[in-house]
C-alpha cells in the first residue's frame, strides 16, 4: 500500500481545541509520508430552502466525493431549535455504524489492564427517533423505533467486523426481557445474522448484565453490538475504562461507503489556542480511517509512535499527567515515525 | 429503640439458595436479638380470577399487614406468559423507588476504594410500561411513559433520603438531549423539587457522561437518580464497582408505606442446598430494612459484625474468596455480633 497514489480526506478541524490537534494531525501524516490530501470543510450547520438545517453544500459535496471525513469536535450553536451536529451528521450520510476500539494503553494508567473490546453502536434509529408526544397534560411518551433493516445491518456490520479484525466473538446487547417487540426483534436479527458466522462465537447478554460484568472483568467482552442509545452508554463507559475520551478513538460507518472518523471528546474552549490540547483520539481516529481506507502499514507507524511516546512518559499533554505542550507531544510522535524509517 | 415491641415482617425467602439464605439472616437476626417477628410467605404467581397473573392471596395480604418484606432471589417459572416476579411485586404494591446503596466495602477488593455513594432508580414507568406495537411488518415500537406525578415523587423522595441519611448532593441523571420531553419532563421534576431541598446540592448529567465518570472515579458521585431503565443499568454498573451482586443490597419502597427489601442476586441453582451460598446481599438488605423501620442500633451492629467477618478474612465463602460454608460464615458473624454485646 505504501506505492498508491494519494487518497483524498475531507477534514472536519471543528471548533474550541479542534484546529490544534487537526494541525498536530496532519502535520504527523506529513511526517509519516501517508498518501492522504486534506480537503479542509466547516460543516456548522445552516438553514436550507424550506428552513431546514442542513450542513453547508461544499462539504457535503467534499464527502459525497471523498467518502471518507475526520472530524475534530464541534459545539452546537446556541440557536432556537438548531439540532446537535453529531445527529445532523449521521442523519445527512447515514452513519449507521459507531465503532469504538476500547484497548488499554500501556503506560497510561487506569483502573484496568488488558482491555481489548469494540463497541458497535446502531447510529440511526431505536430510542433516537426524535418521536415524542404529549399524551394527556403531565403524560409524554418518547417512541423506541426498531426496524428489521437496521437491526440486520448492524448485526452483519459487526460480524464483518469481527471476521475482517481477527476478533473471536460476538456479544449482543438488549433488554429483550422488558423490550420483548422491539428488543426482540433486534436479538432476533443478530442470531440470525451468527447464523452466517459459524466462525464467530455468538452471545447474548442483558444491557445491565453487561455493565456489572464489565466494570468487574472487562478483559472477558470482545465486539460488543447494540441498538443506539444502549451504544451511547456503553461506548462512553467503555471509554472510561482505558482513560476517557481524550484517548479513544470512533468511527462512524455509513451506507454507499461513507465514513466519518472523529475525536468524541469536547471542544474544551477554556484550553483552546494554548497548545495544551491532546491530539491523541483525533490522531488515533484518523489511524482508525488509515485501516479502514486500507492503509495499514501508515496506521500502524503512526499508531506504535504515539503509544510509544505515551509509553515512554517523558513528553505528555496535562491530561496525559505530563507538562508538554501539543505541538511538543506532536513532535515527539514525529520523532519516533522518522526513527522507524 | 431497643425496648419497642416486636415488628412482623414478611420473609420471602425465594428459590434455589434463597431459604439458606434467609436461614442465615434468621439465625444472625435471633443473635443480635433484633425485635423481628418473621411470617413466611411464598410469593410464586398464580392464575387469579379473569386469568391475571397475581401473587398468592395470602402472601398479598401478609404484605398488606406488615408492611414490611423481606426478599430472597426468585426464579421466573418458564410457563408461557409467566411475568417476571420482580415486575410482578413491583406493580402489586406500586414498589415506585428502587435504593442501592453502593458502598466499598473494606477489604474485599476491587478496582475501586471509598466508593459511597446511592442509586435511587423509578421502577414504575419509563421503558418500563410494556407497552410496544409492530407499525408494519418488520418495524417495532416500544413506548417509553414518563409522567409528572411519577417524575415528582422519585425526585421527592431522592432528595428526602439525602436529607435523612447525610448526604450532601442529588444528580438527576437523564438523556434530555434526544428525550426532549419525556426526558425534560423527568429533569423538570427534579429541578422543581431541588427548589424545596436548599440544603442538598443538586446537578443534572448525561447518563453516558454518568457512566464514563463513574468508572473513572465514582467517589464524586452521591445520590444518583434517575427513570427507570438508566436506574437499572447504574444500579448494577455500581454494583459491580463494589464487588458485585452478591454484596449488594436494594430497597424497593412503594406507597402506602409498603416496602420490599431484597438480594438482587440469582438463585444459584447449581449450589443451592450445599451450603455454600454468601447471605451477604441479603444480610445488607436486612440491615436496611432495619434502618427503615427506625432500629438502627440492631442494624448498625448486624452490618459492623459482618464488616467485621468479611475485613478480617478468615472465614469468607468462595464467592468472596474463601473457604468457609455459609453456616461458618454466619456463626462467625453471630460470634461477633455476641462480642460487641
Ligand atoms: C451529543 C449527543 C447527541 C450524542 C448522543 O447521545 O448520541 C453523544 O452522546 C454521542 O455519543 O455522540
Ligand atoms: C429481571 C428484570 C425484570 C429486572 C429489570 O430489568 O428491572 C432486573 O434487571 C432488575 O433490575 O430487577
Amino acid at each position: 500500500s505504501f506505492s498508491r497514489g494519494m487518497q483524498t480526506v475531507t477534514l472536519i478541524p471543528g471548533d474550541g481545541i479542534g484546529p490544534e490537534i487537526s494541525s498536530a494531525v496532519m502535520k504527523i501524516f506529513e511526517t509519516a509520508k501517508a498518501p492522504i490530501r486534506w480537503e479542509e470543510r466547516n460543516v456548522t450547520a445552516i438553514k436550507g430552502p424550506g428552513g431546514r438545517w442542513m450542513i453547508p453544500p461544499d462539504a457535503k459535496e467534499s464527502m459525497d466525493k471523498s467518502k471518507i471525513g475526520l472530524k475534530g469536535p464541534l459545539k452546537t450553536p446556541i440557536a432556537a431549535g438548531h439540532p446537535s451536529m453529531n445527529l445532523l451528521l449521521r442523519k445527512t450520510f447515514d452513519l449507521y455504524a459507531n465503532v469504538r476500539p476500547c484497548i488499554s494503553i500501556e503506560g497510561y494508567k487506569t483502573p484496568y489492564t488488558d482491555v481489548n473490546l469494540v463497541t458497535i453502536r446502531e447510529n440511526t434509529e431505536g430510542e433516537y427517533s426524535g418521536i415524542e408526544h404529549v399524551i394527556v397534560d403531565g403524560v409524554v411518551q418518547s417512541i423506541k423505533l426498531i426496524t428489521e433493516d437496521a437491526s440486520r445491518r448492524i448485526a452483519e456490520y459487526a460480524f464483518e467486523y469481527a471476521r475482517n479484525n481477527q476478533r473471536n466473538s460476538v456479544t449482543a446487547v438488549h433488554k429483550a426481557n422488558i423490550m420483548r417487540m422491539s428488543d426482540g426483534l433486534f436479538l432476533r436479527k443478530c442470531r440470525e445474522v451468527a447464523e452466517n458466522y459459524k466462525d464467530i462465537k455468538f452471545t447474548e447478554m442483558y444491557l445491565d448484565t453487561v455493565c456489572l460484568n464489565m466494570v468487574q472483568d472487562p478483559t472477558q467482552f470482545d465486539v460488543l453490538v447494540m441498538p443506539n442509545l444502549y451504544g451511547d452508554i456503553l461506548s462512553d463507559l467503555c471509554a472510561g475504562l482505558i482513560g476517557g475520551l481524550g484517548v479513544t478513538p470512533s468511527g462512524n460507518i455509513g451506507a454507499n461507503g461513507v465514513a466519518i472518523f472523529e475525536s468524541v471528546h469536547g471542544t474544551a474552549p477554556d484550553i483552546a489556542g494554548l497548545d495544551l490540547a491532546n491530539p491523541t483520539a483525533l490522531l488515533l481516529s484518523a489511524v482508525m480511517m488509515l485501516r479502514h481506507m486500507g492503509l495499514h502499514d501508515y496506521g500502524n507507524k503512526i499508531q506504535t509512535a504515539c503509544f510509544d511516546t505515551i509509553r515512554d512518559k517523558k513528553v505528555l499533554t496535562k491530561d496525559l499527567g505530563g507538562n508538554s505542550k501539543c505541538s511538543e507531544f506532536t513532535a515527539d510522535i514525529c520523532r519516533r515515525i522518522q526513527d522507524l524509517d
